[in-house]
């Protein structure tokens, strides 16, 4: 399981400071304690943090690399911004991400291909979330061909069926459950799998049940990677055990310890 | 979901004491507290308690429908271990269980048909649990066939894909999985989908969060009931949470508390 850890987003209070005052010790420890605690990449998003969000995601980039050596996901919905993230990189990031607008498409598809970026493609376009497992799967095939017409690998394409908040949008689960088995299937080697974790207990009194519930039946159907808080102990847990009930790891007593002992956690 | 109470079975201590030395208070008291901790069936098991497991049942049964009016499940290997159970009943049980070994069928379809009760059907047969979801398929599908041929309707058969220790056979999680998934397409209207969910954990350190993401990665396959501790809270509300997210229950903010509600718990 890739894990994309969420926290340096300027959606959060703590980074929203951290940007507006150029404290870099508050992301830096962000940055740090992610990767201790299991993740594998780091999520940079500048959120409403910033008036000039190209200079703050360079700061944001440079600021991380200057404590860590981490793929990046970068993270925006405007491709000026992702792209200053990406320049600012020192190794390939996830550019995170476009939808099947065409617009987004030609921005971006060939960014990734250019800096040989992996690319997060969400089942969705201009006319919105389809509701329809086939429509879903119908854009993520189109962001799909796109990226190897533009060269590429479909390992480096990330495709995400879309998880709307439980609270509001509740039939789409299976909807997004459906969708996430079918997109496995798109192509030989298989995208990458991957969800906006949070998103889904988005408005719910307790988040974490939700996250972790989704967690583990996105497993079931195949997911491999997700965007979620690695500081979520108990998150975490569930998804090693889902892991090793997929095969994905061997039993030993002690499995969960030693998967965050495998990835470097309490360093 | 269905939740079947595993307490009531001689294989725990306290039960095994109670059928010894005829102790009704921990029996209907076991009884009592698992309908008020959400479970709708109580399974009834002698284990190895008792040289006379025929008699032994009978009181259960009779113990039991003292204290409460709830559905059983009748649990045992040995057909006249079950019969007495079933003739003790004062509704129609669940029968736990035969599997496709045509002894077993032989003995407990027509036991089933004549009081209609349900059945479970367990994946496997005299030559052994199938390592294939094919395989195992086809003794669903053999159990299942025969069951309509006595008369006994779909819904009343409850198909178990055999759920194996993690620690001691991980690869066969998977074909379980897979085999729940298609059991669910064998009929329509669709057979039950039941696990006997400790199963999955024996021998495992912690055998709660082994329990509680077996459950939710069933769930999300389509399992719709399990033989489960009803006392572990964490895997009710994992199990809850995984059934709002496949729609079937509304959300609210509490939606927790208005199940655990709406099963009487706490009474």
């Amino acid at each position: 399981m890739l894990v994309i850890g969420e926290r340096i987003n300027g959606m959060f209070k703590d980074v929203r400071k951290a940007i507006q005052t150029k404290d870099k010790a508050i992301v830096q420890d962000l940055a740090k304690r992610q990767l201790a605690s299991g993740a594998n990449v780091l999520d940079v998003n500048v959120g409403p943090a910033s008036a000039d969000p190209v200079s703050a995601m360079k700061w944001l980039v440079e600021t991380i690399y200057e404590a860590v050596d981490a793929p990046l996901a970068i993270d925006s919905p405007k491709p000026p911004v992702v792209e200053a993230g990406v320049k600012a990189c020192k190794r390939p990031p996830i550019i995170n991400s476009t939808d099947g607008s065409p617009d987004k498409m030609a921005a971006l598809i060939p960014l990734a291909a250019e800096y040989k970026a992996g690319l997060i493609g969400l089942c969705m376009d201009e006319k919105g979330i389809p509701s329809t497992v086939d429509a879903r799967l119908e854009v993520g095939m189109k962001i799909l061909a796109a990226c190897v017409e533009a060269g590429i690998e479909p390992q480096n394409v990330h495709l995400d069926p879309v998880i709307l908040p439980v609270k509001f949008s509740q039939p789409q689960f299976a909807v997004s459950f459906e969708t996430l088995r079918q997109l496995k299937t798109l192509s030989d080697p298989s995208p990458q799998l991957v969800v906006g974790l949070s998103n889904a207990s988005q408005g719910c009194i307790d988040r974490h049940i939700v996250n972790r519930i989704t967690l583990v039946m996105g497993i079931a159907g195949g997911l491999n990677e997700a965007i979620m808080d690695p500081f979520d102990t108990e998150l975490m847990h569930a998804m090693i055990t889902a892991e090793l009930l997929m095969n994905k790891q061997i039993y030993c007593d002690s499995y969960i310890d030693a998967y965050m002992k495998s990835m470097g956690a309490g360093k």
